[in-house]
Formats: C-alpha cells, structure tokens, sequence
C-alpha cells in the first residue's frame, strides 16, 4: 500500500454527497486539514457568537452559510474530528436546504474559499488510503449505495462487515506460512527439515484451491443474483414486443399501437421477477425498412442483442414465419433464448407452434431452449417466463444458498489467478521441481489475493476502482 | 391560530428527508415524542454501551440500525432535543448510506417500530404548527428547495428571512389601530373624539392601499420570474421544431431527422434563457392526419397551446403558406406569440416576410409581434428570441427591481381582497356612512392580511399548503 499512500492529496475537498435533485434535506460534505477553516470563512453561528474553532466533535450547530454580508442558507453543520471521521480526515457536512441550486450555490462558496471538488468516490478513497477500511470494504460501499434488490444489499453489506476479507485473509495467511517455511528451510536447512514437505504441501494447497474455486463458481450466479441480466426483446413489428414490455413493467410507457413500426426510440426498463432483475431493452421492430428513424432503431436493436445476456424473442403465433423469422433466429443464435409465442388467445389461428419453433432453430432434444405460449393481451405466460429465466440463470434456485458470493468481476478474476498460480505449485510438486518453484507461484497467488483486499495495488487500480463511486462517498 | 393548534398529531412521523435516488448519503428523519425510544429500539451504539437516552442534545453518534441480530446499515445518528429542532419535537436524523433500498429498510423498521409515515410537509406544517415560523416562512422553505433560478432562490430566502412577514405585519398593525381606535371612541365617546375621524381615516388607509397595490402589481412579474414560462413550439411538420428545442436545450434530446412528422410524443424541456426559464413543449406538427399516433400528437398539441403562456410558432420561410398556417394562426390568436421565420439561411427561397406574417395575423401596427429571421441549422436568431421574450414578460427588464416580489399566488389573492376591502372603506367614507361600515372592510381587511402569515387561518388551507411540500421536509 505503500505506492499509494504517498500519493495521497493533502487538499480539502467538497461535494455535494445527497442525491442530485429537489429534496428536505441536502448535505454538503467537506473533508480534508482545512476543513474547519474554510468552512469557518462561510459560517456564521445561530448565536453569532461562536466559529467552527469553538465546536466540539461529533457536535450539530445551528447557524448560517454566508457569501460576504448575505446569508446563503440556514444550516446545521456537523463536525467530526480527525480521526474519528468517515475520511480519518476532519469532517464538516453542512445540512441545508436540498434544493439543487441552493446546494450548488453553498458548494460554489466552499470551491471560491479554497476547497477542492471532490472526484466521484474520493471520500471513501481517502478512508481507504488512511487505513480506515480495506478494498473490499470500499467497493461494498459503493454496491450497497446502488444496490437495485435484497440479494444485492444483502451480499454487500456481508462483504462491508469483513466476510469477504476474512475469506482472503485467512486463505493468505495459510499460503504465508508455507512461503515462511520454504524460505526458512532453504536458509537454515538445519533446523528445517524439506523431506516429504512437497507431499505435505500438496495436501495443504489442495483444499485451498477446492475453497477458492468455490468462491469462483458463486460468481456468475452472484453477479447475476447483483446486477441483474440484460435483456433484448426483439420480434416483427406488431407481434407484441411492447405490449411485453408494459406486462413486464406494469404501466404505459411504451406507446402501444397497432399500427407495425411503432417503437423508433430505444427504451430501457428495469424490471424484476421475483428477486431476479432484468434490464429489458424494446427496440424497433427487426425488419428491413426504408424509413430512416425506423433503420436507426433496427441497427441498434442489432447491437443490443449482441451485448445482450438474455434475448426474449416475441413471435406473433398467428403469422406464418418467414425470412424476417430466419434473420432474428440468426441473431439469437449464440445468446440464451426464450421464444414467446404470443396472442395464443387467437387459437383458432396458430400457425406457429413449438415444434416449428425448435425446427426453425436446429435445436437438438437435449438442448434447453424454452418456448412459452402466450398472451400479452392476458396477461398469461409471465410465470412461466420467470421461471425459464430462473432455469437460465440460476439453475432453478430462486433463493441464494451461499454464505459468501462474490459480486465484483475485478475479485473473481483475481480469484482465478491465485487458483492458476496454485494449480501450477501442483504441477512443479508432481513434476519434483525444487523448492524454488513452488515459491514463485505461491508468491503470486499471495499477490493476487492481496490484490482482493486492497494490499500490494497500484495507483492506476485505485483510481479506477473509486472512479465508478457516486460523488460525495 | 387556535383551531388548527387543537389538530395538532401527538405522533412520531418519520421520512426519507433526502432525494428518492441512490447517493452518497441518505438521511431518514424522525419526529415526536417517541422519537428517541423508536430510535432506541433499532440502533445499537457503535461501542456496544450507550442507548440513545445517553445522547446528549445537538450531537451526533456513530452506531448500527439493526433488525433484530441483523446490521441493516452503519450509520451517523444526530439527536436535536425539543425544543430546539425543526420542529420543536425531539428530532433524530438518521444518517445513512444514500441507497434507496437501504433507507428504505431503515424506513421500514421505523414503521414497524410504531412511527407513522409523514405526510409530505409534515415536518415544516409541525414548526408551524408549534409556532417555529409563520406561514410565509413555512412556503419560503418549499420555495428555496424547488428554486429554479436565481431569482425564485432569493426571493424566497427574503421571504424566509421574514420580509414579507414584516411588511405584512407592518400593515396589519397600522389597520389594528384604527379598529380599535373606532372601537374605543364608540365604547367610550366621552374619551375618544371621533369628529373628523373618517377624513384622518382616508389619509391614513390611501397609502396603505398604494402599498398593497405596489406589492400585488408585483405578482406576474414574480410569477414569471420565479417559475418560468409556460411556452408550446408549434408549426407545421418540418419547418425546424425539433431543431429550436435542441437549438435551446443544447442537446440532442428530439430526434431531428427530414421526414415530415418525426416528433410523435410530447416532449418537456425546462430551458434558460439568461435568467428567464421556459418550460418547453415540443409538439407533433400541426396537420391534418389520418395516421393514429399523428394524431394523438395534434390534440395534445392543441390542448396544450391552450394552456401556454407564450406561444413559439415556427415557420419555414422557405413554404408557401397554406390552410394549415391558418389553422395554426387561428390558434395563437389570444396568446403571446413569437414567429420565428426558419430557415433564412436558404436566402433565395424565401417566401415568408415579416410583412406577409403580419397580415396573416392580421395585425395592427401598434400590436406587439415579434417575427424573427432564424436559421436553426446555424443557431441564428436566439439573442432576439431571448429580447422578444423579455419585452412580452418582464418588459424588458432583465434584472429584477424591486426588493419583495409576491411569487406566491395565494399571496397575490389575500392581498387583492385585502386591497378590495380597504378601498370599501374608502367608499364608506365618501357615502358617509357610519363607523360601524369602516370596521367591518378593515376586520376583513386585516384577516385577509393574517391569513397571509398564517393567523386566522383553517385546518383545510393548512392541510393544502403542506401538501405540496416534499417528503421528508
């Protein structure tokens, strides 16, 4: 951690740290040596007795913000002392009026007295570098703010509370002691003995990849469990593509017509089912067309798919299929796909049926590929969707049954890595390679363990990993 | 005062006093006589040993929310003892991570813990209520938080910092004395000598009525200044709509494309225009048209030209005019209007004037109509467009000039009565008629006045004040 501690910023920094629009309360918060000082400049006591020099910590005042002789707002300013704070830094939060203007104008105060503007994330930066918390702890902060459903909150607070970290630590610690051993046999061969230590180390090393391979698995479930799965609905005009979507989401918001073409725009909506979370995309009807907004829509209806983790292909059951069918399936091919066969409460017209649906995709018996008849004038088929996205996704298991999951793409890829570096340790104990090699990649999966909880980063991997915060954390 | 105060609830009330998005931080505020052990139930100190009872008043204390065994969030807790808090009940701020299903959680617990979900405004309608602030200053705080622009900001902090509630006062007081004044001399002639009475009277009621007149004829200029213009773009497809809104907003939020009938829904846009703002509405070309979402566009169009303040109508200059600029013109005809003659970058083909404009209107020469050469494609003709706006409204005066302006129309209207009422008396005078006359215009007069500042004033007209406030506030 050493790199990045001399590279901490002995500024004082600001910014507002409530969310951005019209609400009773916003707070402005001020972090860094200057704080009081600067704040001081702008304040004036309810009492008009009293500066910020005279407030206890962990005290509320009453008074003023002002720009020169003109009262900018009533606020209560909160003081909380180095190194009893959010930051380990003094803090100041001015509680004010939420209004936007009136909290930019406050922030504008701080910036002309000599604060800086805080990055997004800087807050909680600066409690990591000062040692306040470790990685995983800041990003589970992070992912607590924007968590979208229970599973989500619930896994980040698990990983903030130190889960995750003891996870880590306790699997380096065992490493630690192997690499002590190793390095204290080869300089003292007297008193360490290495006979049959390969053997034992392998027994040691192997249930620890067992536990991190683990880890590893809970990780796509996890994710999706976290952030939810991207989802495209594509389909031919006027097969009930929006009419989906307004099921999905329970209200208007897609125009609905009957006329074919008429969603140009690209409307995202996040949806849930169940505990589940999907980011639905409607996009335009995938036809070729002539007419050029309509052409816009359809190209990035392409691209969608192509980032999309789940396609729900909408067919109108009452259509006879054609080319148009043959370029979606073309589109899907590659990506986890429902078919929906709707308007079934037309029975007498179905000319689409699953079997033709599994033949126009080539799909083989054994592979899944699920097919629901429904009705979005109804309302009938949506759980039967649930649970096809749940068979999807998470193999049918509606509640998580893990204790730990690991939610951040950056932990399971270097999860990955100290499994590879064991592994390797394994193969040089099966290949009788000496000691020295086991060192090196027992080294290696201490690094990328210690990567996880925020020990041996670089600069770059901290500005990158607090970038992504909220401003005002 | 009295009739409201018995209304007063004896509950404890809780909300999400910050912005409904995820943030940095969140604050959930809780007030009444329970607030403390509510709390209590729910939160577990940071050093496991003090309970809420401990805090002393105005500090803040670090500590969990928990459900039961289970941490709900790390949190800041800040106690403001009654009667100093917002208000005048115990206060407990809750300080929480800003994620929006986390303070709803919290939010929940509490609920669960016997608060009651506040009423927006309930908060602020309390600090009335317990006699904290007066009414004006209770619209003040509404008004600071939704503050759109500089000028809505300052008056309603003058407001707030009791510049109205003065000059009301002020007034009120000046009418209270000759009431009592009349009552006296009639309860006790011997002592009070109302010979000459009505003439002194008059003297003293004129300038009273010049300052209320001066304060109202300040409603509309306040009004626009404060909230803004309600402004509808209209003209027939393709002559550049789209273009203007993005020409204003600076973004490319309408889809602009060369096929006439591009813009099919509503779209609103809050735009600044210097100091001025304009809620925009973008609309579907005015057309006759069979085709279904067209139309849909077109009455809404219609409807909402009807309830503009200023209407936008822009031509191209380039057409012939036809039918449909009629239709259009026919429906600008009671409004404010701006024609904005598009496309003048295409100088040979004009065939619009200013002149041929004017006639369509058929136009005095002493009307006020502003017609501006514009070219969207090259952003000219926006200065003017902004000059035209401030002659309609302001009458040209950009800055504001006096020191109180009424922004708030229920303000407007009590002192318009007020000022009827007064004038009543002055009539009573000039009949002659008896003291009794006099006192009954100043008693509805002076209640007009208190009702302004929130004296005299019933449990309905509170209910509806509060009811436009923000949660949590």
């Amino acid at each position: 951690m050493s790199t990045v501690l001399n590279n901490l910023n002995n500024d004082t920094i600001c910014a507002i740290a409530t969310a951005m629009s019209d609400a009773g309360i916003g707070i402005i918060r001020v972090s860094g040596k200057d704080a009081v000082s600067i704040c001081n400049e702008i304040y004036i006591s309810g009492s008009h007795k009293h500066d910020l020099f005279d407030h206890k910590e962990n005290t509320i005042k009453y008074g003023f913000i002002c720009d020169g002789e003109n009262i900018v707002d009533e606020v209560m300013i909160s003081y909380m002392k180095a190194p009893h704070s959010y930051t380990k830094e003094d803090v100041i939060e001015i509680n004010s009026h939420g209004g936007m203007l009136i909290m930019n104008q406050i922030l504008q105060l701080l910036l002309d007295h000599g604060c800086r503007l805080a990055e997004p994330g800087e807050f909680t930066k600066r409690a990591f570098l000062n040692g306040r918390i470790d990685l995983t702890k800041a990003e589970a902060i992070m992912d607590i703010i924007s968590a979208q459903n229970n599973f989500a909150l619930e896994s980040s607070r698990r990983q903030l509370q130190g889960k995750i970290s003891t996870k880590i630590k306790e699997i380096r610690e065992k490493i630690l002691y192997q690499m002590a051993f190793i390095e204290s046999a080869l300089d003292d061969p007297e008193n360490y003995d290495l006979d049959g230590f390969p053997d034992r180390l392998k027994e040691i090393i192997k249930p620890i990849i067992s536990d991190i391979d683990r880890l590893v698995s809970t990780a796509d479930e996890g994710k999706i469990r976290k952030d939810g799965i991207k989802t495209v609905i594509v389909g031919k005009p006027n097969a009930g593509k929006s009419s989906l979507l307004n099921a999905l989401t329970g209200d208007e918001r897609a125009i609905v017509t009957d006329i074919a073409g008429t969603t140009r725009d690209i409307i995202e909506e996040t949806v849930r089912l169940g505990d589940i979370v999907l980011h639905v995309i409607d996009t335009a009807g995938i036809r070729n067309t002539d007419d050029v907004i309509e052409k816009i829509g359809v190209d990035k209806a392409k691209s969608k798919v192509e980032e999309a983790d789940l396609v729900l292909y909408i067919m109108d059951s009452t259509s006879d299929t054609d080319d148009e069918d043959k370029e979606i399936i073309n589109l899907c091919k590659d990506k986890k796909t429902i078919v929906l066969l709707n308007k079934n409460d037309l029975s007498d017209d179905i000319k689409i049926t699953e079997d033709i649906v599994r033949m126009l995709f080539s799909c083989s018996s054994d592979e899944y590929l699920p097919v629901i008849s429904t009705s979005m004038l109804k309302g009938q088929g949506i759980d039967e969707l649930k649970d096809a996205v749940s068979k999807l996704f998470l193999n049918g298991d509606i509640v998580p049954k893990q204790e730990i999951y690991i939610t951040n793409l950056r932990h399971k890829d270097l999860l990955r890595q100290a499994y590879d570096s064991l592994n390797l340790v394994i193969d040089s104990i099966d290949k009788n390679l000496s000691e020295d090699f086991f060192t090196v990649d027992l080294t290696n999966a201490y690094a990328s363990l210690g990567e996880i909880i925020g020990e041996e980063v670089g600069d770059d991997l901290v500005e990158e990993i607090f970038s992504k915060f909220c401003m005002g954390k």
